[in-house]
């Protein structure tokens, strides 16, 4: 504990996977892994015989305000003693090893994490210390392994970066976000009714100044303007914003045609 | 360019998304960054107007290895420089702004670039400065948003950060991993009938040393051991241990009986 008033509201807890680091080295990346943890909706961290010792005054810089995680984090001798209350722990493992495992997708390890803990079984993560990784004994603790899929030819990936890949597949494995949306903010999509309009009186002005006066071509010029404007959703607010540049365009040219009369070529 | 030769080999490219830094602040980030584009794939890296210039041997250090990106990494003075070859463009940004445009999720994003890369079109993705991300002229550039699904209340990603998770979806998008399988290396899945002999031979021994002679209970406390061993899948190799533990508990009570007598209660 440093005593520590500062950080972030990091938001209700429930009953969320706990993160295990055993023998990390680096207190820069034990800050960086409760800010990664934070970002995902992990808020439990447990540090298994931590190289420097425990508190370090560098781990709460680099946890940009996950302070709350780090002053409840909790120091253990081995990961047996850290994982003694837990009914599910898993062992994260970029490389695979000759013993026999089940071995799970982060994303397959996320949706397995959710529906154990909604059985109020209390689950662990155990990421390695920087260097090695877990050793085999670590392993024998875990009921299973969670191998990222990532690049074979450059899978090395730093503390955080492991712990963020998994957090942010445990927060994404109960997300109903839509994959893609437009967002439109103050206005709405506007209706075909409403894009039918504009188009008229697009087409209308065409005809007023001349763009469409081939006629055997002017089906098929009319066309291909409603395919551009058909293509995607359109706001009500840019069909008001498009009638006006039509109008004022018209009316500039106008305006131009009375005002200042184009060279003859 | 540093003229370093070391770095990883990388893998192959192809028409992967180019990642591009809008004024970043920090060597030190560029660096990590590169290493979490090489652990998912994404080989092309841009700077736009990088506050220290460019190159800088911290962003090396920070690489792990990733220097190949590094060393063909470009420098551009505007964003709409950096992408003026480029036929798609999103722009990663956490959080909402009052514009209308497309926000897509992690997820959805990378599906799209998936299937805009496969039809030899060109992509980008936009990540902002540490401090402030994207400005609004910055995310006029682009075609869509990306808006990782995050835990609200703890939503600021470093921006290594941020590009590995990026990175990350990109990787899975083609994927194919099966989500849990049981690794058996040397050995293989039993099938039922090996797990019928060695739960055969377990009675037997059961029997013979007096563990099932309540017969009326007998039928019930076999299916009950049936029942755990039937759990989940079970190797060749592991069922050979387990004959062998039968058996040498049931000679080493055998031994025992006639070497060393148990006193009698």
């Amino acid at each position: 504990m440093t005593g520590r008033d500062g950080g972030a509201d990091l938001a209700p807890i429930g009953n969320s996977p706990v993160v295990v680091l055993v023998r990390p080295q680096l207190a820069d990346n034990i800050g960086a892994v409760a800010r990664a943890m934070a970002n995902g909706g992990l808020f439990h961290l447990r540090l298994v015989a931590p190289r420097d010792g425990w508190p370090q005054e560098h781990a709460w810089r680099t946890a940009s305000g996950a302070d709350r995680i780090l002053d409840s984090c909790t120091v253990h001798e081995t990961v047996a003693d850290a994982v003694a209350d837990m009914h599910h722990v898993y062992a994260t493992c970029p490389r695979p090893r000759h013993i026999v495992k089940p071995v799970l997708t982060a994303r397959g390890a996320a949706a397995e994490l959710r529906q154990v803990t909604a059985r109020d079984l209390r689950c662990a993560i155990l990421f390695g210390p920087e260097r090695a990784g877990l050793d085999n004994d670590d392993m024998a603790c875990a009921d299973a392994l969670v191998r990222f899929p990532l690049n074979p030819a450059f899978n090395s990936l730093n503390l955080a970066q492991a712990v963020i890949v998994m957090a942010y597949e445990w927060w994404t494995a109960q997300d109903q976000t839509i994959p893609r949306t437009l967002m439109t903010n103050e206005t709405r999509i506007a209706n075909k009714g409403e894009l039918e309009n504009f188009l008229r009186h697009l087409v209308d002005q065409l005809d007023a100044c001349g763009f469409l006066k081939n006629l055997p071509k002017r089906p098929g010029m009319t066309r291909n303007i409603r395919h551009f404007f058909q293509r995607g959703e359109v706001t009500e607010q840019e069909l008001r914003t498009l009638h006006g540049i039509v109008t004022e365009l018209a009316l500039g040219r106008r305006l131009r045609g009375r005002l200042e009369p184009i060279e003859p070529a």
